[in-house]
């Protein structure tokens, strides 16, 4: 007799909203898939979702993108939610190849909220965008009740032009590709937790919040033929290589021993059991491009202040397809995996 | 001995956000002028603000446009927060004379939100999309802990062209120019509060809550040299023209009796010590234009289901200078005010 038996609900048919449906993960990405899509209908184009949509426009394309921020706290060594917010959408511009031409700035604010705090995050959102070549061009502001909203959150959007001669998009992405990385890896995320928790690491860890639009405009000036950029925020590097992989749907391999993981990075992980290769990232990106191409694009990105330290970590390879493996620093391989939500929620 | 003696805090003095700075009255607008606009420096535009910017890109003119929703409740008699936060974008692009083109939506979802309220409100968004003939082509997704967000918040970004035939802005305002009223007002604000309030006046409350873009592409489609167009949102028809005034440097006056109330809102605004002037709007527009193009520009508009009503209720002068002037129903003149901050919070 079976009557009366249902067949347990699959762990992620869930009816409601998860914290983990916010982190940029494979619960996101299904957010996305499986409502978002076919809840907007016709409205909704057929694209694969990136985090800059890019619109043709009078004979142009026009770079097009927005991201919410959520931080807590509002300030963190090395930025602010301000500065997070404007390079953030700074940073999706230039993934598409677009420079900023111009941001709009939506405030949520909670009652109650200290204008001068306001008035300092504020502040570091106009030295971010001159700083990135961008201006503020229109906003919105709304006070929702005190209790509400951790003080504020804010909503920024972009626009770009990407020039004729800049295609970057996933589909480009082919076996034989070199993969680059811009920097060492985890800092914004373990900055962040790092007070948000209270906790000390011995030394003083900072986000690598910085806008990355020199850096690609520098990169882009070369003869490399740069066929893919992807920031390494939410899920950090291992969700943009897994994300990439399942787009081009191509494999990816790398090697950990060449992803630089700063000391006080490798203390903190190790002390909360996270892996480096998951944690949030506001100022590195990876660039996917020939192998003949890689020494001149490293050449330029050395030059620039925020791609000192690229180095090649890897390589797109048509053998498993959609899967990314790193080669441990044992020598072992292990497959890389998306994460589901977030390891470290509202770090943006 | 004034010893200890302190002088009080001037009223406007405000050291924290209060629910008013988000009223898009006085206190809004001091929070740009002086907070945002200092605070943002060589990052601002010297432009007044309103509620689109047109950026000048390769050519073409942008308008670029973003609001923040935290309607309570999510779902109202007329609408929800989705179509809202869609309609609303679509509007200030088409206050700018544009089309929209394309449409970002960034969601703040709170934990434990349930995936069908969330699935009603993205379809409302998408069919509210299609009837604009706008595409919701990027966005994101943060959740927030239990407690926060209301259920959600939405924030809406978009761009469209402006035709190069078209030139509407503020400045354009002359004496001796006509004002037309798209048609009866104070819909919105009083249905958001009935159902908020649990109140009932006897007959349905419905938002006017409505895509004007359609509206506007035919009064466009005229010979009518329309000058100005301004949606009537926060703080009603009263703070659309006080701002108009201000920035145009002329005086208006207009007539109530020309202004329609429907008798539900005249219920309600009674009931709740409200002016229906002042109470925000979602569907309706006043337009600014020469006197001898008033006929032409009206007949298009009685011929668009969301203009039907569509009349001439007052005139730009060069009397007062920056001052709004109201003829009453019994004949006597009255200033008319912009409000502080919000007679009814949290209604878009």
């Amino acid at each position: 007799m079976v009557d009366g038996w249902t067949c347990p609900l699959p762990l992620r048919d869930y009816a409601k909203v998860t914290i983990g449906h916010g982190g940029g993960g494979q619960l996101t990405d299904e957010l996305i898939r499986h409502l978002f899509l076919p809840a907007f209908g016709d409205a909704a184009v057929d694209a694969t979702p990136t985090d800059s949509a890019v619109v043709a426009m009078a004979g142009h394309r026009l770079a097009f993108t927005t991201d919410s921020y959520v931080v807590r706290p509002l300030f963190f060594p090395g930025g602010n939610i301000g500065e997070l917010a404007v390079n953030g959408t700074v940073n999706d511009l230039a993934m598409a190849g677009a420079q900023p031409l111009a941001l709009s700035t939506a405030f949520v604010l909670e009652e109650g909220l200290e204008l001068d705090v306001l008035g300092r995050v504020a502040t570091a959102m106009g030295e971010a965008a001159v700083r990135a070549g961008a201006r503020l061009v229109t906003g919105d502001t709304k006070v929702v009740d005190a209790g509400q909203a951790d003080g504020m959150y804010i909503t920024t959007a972009g626009i770009g032009l990407v020039p004729a001669d800049v295609d970057v998009r996933p589909e480009r992405a082919a076996p034989g590709d070199t993969i680059i990385l811009s920097g060492p890896v985890g800092l914004h995320g373990t900055a962040v937790l790092s007070v948000r928790e209270g906790l000390e690491f011995g030394t003083e860890l900072r986000s690598d919040c910085a806008p990355l639009n020199g850096l690609v405009q520098s990169m882009l000036a070369t003869d490399g033929d740069i066929h893919l950029l992807r920031d390494l925020t939410r899920g950090g590097l291992a969700a943009a290589l897994c994300e990439i992989a399942e787009t081009a749907g191509f494999g990816i391999r790398f090697d950990e021993s060449d992803v630089a993981v700063p000391p006080e990075v490798r203390a903190a992980c190790g002390f909360l059991g996270l892996d480096p290769i998951h944690v949030a990232n506001e100022g590195k990106l990876v660039a996917i491009l020939p192998a003949d191409d890689a020494d001149t694009v490293l050449e330029a990105m050395h030059a620039h202040e925020l791609g000192a330290d690229a180095v090649v970590i890897g390589a797109v390879t048509d053998e498993h397809p959609g899967v990314v493996v790193a080669r441990t620093a044992l020598g072992a391989h292990r497959i890389v995996d998306r994460p589901l939500g977030e390891q470290l929620p509202r770090i943006c």
